[in-house]
């Protein structure tokens, strides 16, 4: 008899679409959750988009999604600067997600380096200024905040620089390591609780990578759910470190279990 | 009494000049080399600027300097290229000094990912775009190859990101470390000495930075004279863990013993 969650944090890539196409059984479950009233969120590395964007992506795909569901790494970012520098002057190296979370949670942008708070994010307007700007920032001793450490982020291209490589420009530069808010930390797992309403014990994490999602679990003490439809192949699950609470082929096998 | 050193190779920030400041002696020094026809050729992580730059900077600060006396790690790398890959197609990130010994080399400068090898050098108009097709080539098995990883360059507005750092965003994309040219590495030096037509043993490499120009005379087997008027101070020999194989506070000491 499995434990009955009462609140999902749900990852997007690999777990419910990837790129533009549905997982299967991604919709449905989701619309399990809906109408047997189960509080659910979704929780995303993707410090680009708004809450706005991501959730009409996700009602394209037959996704039921408020942007109220939706827990970027930009609003963990924005939170977690008020909850431990208040609001601040910050620096910002990103798109428009990140800038507007910003700015709703009261923070003010700065354009130059004279700053308290050094933010950055995946930027495909990146510049040598930009990088130069933060730089100084956090020499000069500003905190230094990165939204995720994703080294890479899969394109029809191929695997494209992601924003872990991108701050490592600052942190190589600096000698000073950012705070870093995505999966796999524990930030963004307790702002997307926060959300939820609910306890760590009683929320289930659902992800199909092991070494952000599942990780971001198991460093925040929430139970996980492995789904084998995206980056962690079933065939690495006898190797892992520490296996996931539970795992199954597709959300098809979960449902069942609801 | 002293080695008579039949050739000089001899950095440039912090042992001729300061930014645009000359350093005590540095003239009195190669002009007294000058005078004595003891050949000399200046080695420069520098990848932006040309010959011609180098060399014209030099003549104003009073030092006598021809631009075939510049051996700048862009020209090295055009050079280590056909030495080791023959002529290439080469994706370039970098800025003019790069560009212009590549393609008077004899390579083929690509606009697209498509290309046998990648090249970086420090690039102020670094943009994503560049990044992410220099990413997707060598992850396509395209050769990796760095004109220098300095971590920081100095600037009258602070230390500004250097090309070791813009490099990491690609090593840390895909995994794969470059080939790196500059000092220390010793690619340069023997770069520098066959422009000298010098073997290693009668060379001498002057610097002012322990951990790039002292530790590039060390890593080719050149002997080395440490100048305590840049980088390193006097303070740090003591625990240096090999030596130079001499030192001087400034180049007037061992101009007495040319």
């Amino acid at each position: 008899m499995t434990k009955a969650y009462q609140g999902y944090l749900i990852d997007l890539d690999g777990t419910m679409y990837q790129g533009n196409e549905p997982i299967p059984y991604a919709s449905d479950f989701i619309q399990t959750l809906h109408h047997k009233q189960i509080p659910y969120v979704f929780v995303t590395n993707n410090s680009s988009k708004t809450q706005e964007d991501v959730a009409a992506k996700l009602r394209k795909l037959d996704i039921p999604a408020e942007p109220s569901q939706i827990v970027t790494t930009s609003l963990a970012t924005a939170s977690y600067i008020k909850a431990n520098h208040g609001l601040s002057r910050c620096y910002v190296i990103g798109e428009e997600g990140l800038h507007k979370a910003l700015r709703e949670e009261g923070h003010t942008i700065t354009e130059t380096e004279d700053c308290d708070v050094v933010v950055i994010g995946i930027d495909r307007n990146i510049t040598y200024e930009k990088l130069a700007k933060a730089s100084i920032a956090v020499r000069n001793g500003a905190t230094f905040i990165s939204t995720n450490g994703d080294k890479s982020i899969p394109n029809e291209r191929g695997l494209l620089p992601g924003n872990g490589s991108l701050t490592a420009v600052i942190s190589i530069c600096t000698g000073v390591d950012p705070v870093f808010i995505g999966k796999p930390e524990a930030v963004i797992m307790e702002e997307a609780l926060e959300v939820l309403g609910l306890s760590k014990e009683k929320a289930l994490m659902v992800g199909d990578n092991y070494a952000t999602d599942i990780q971001a679990g198991i460093q925040a003490g929430i139970d996980t759910l492995m789904v084998f439809t995206g980056v962690t192949p079933f065939s690495d699950y006898k190797q892992l470190a520490v296996a996931p609470t539970h795992y199954v082929h597709n959300l098809k096998e979960w449902m069942e279990k609801l």
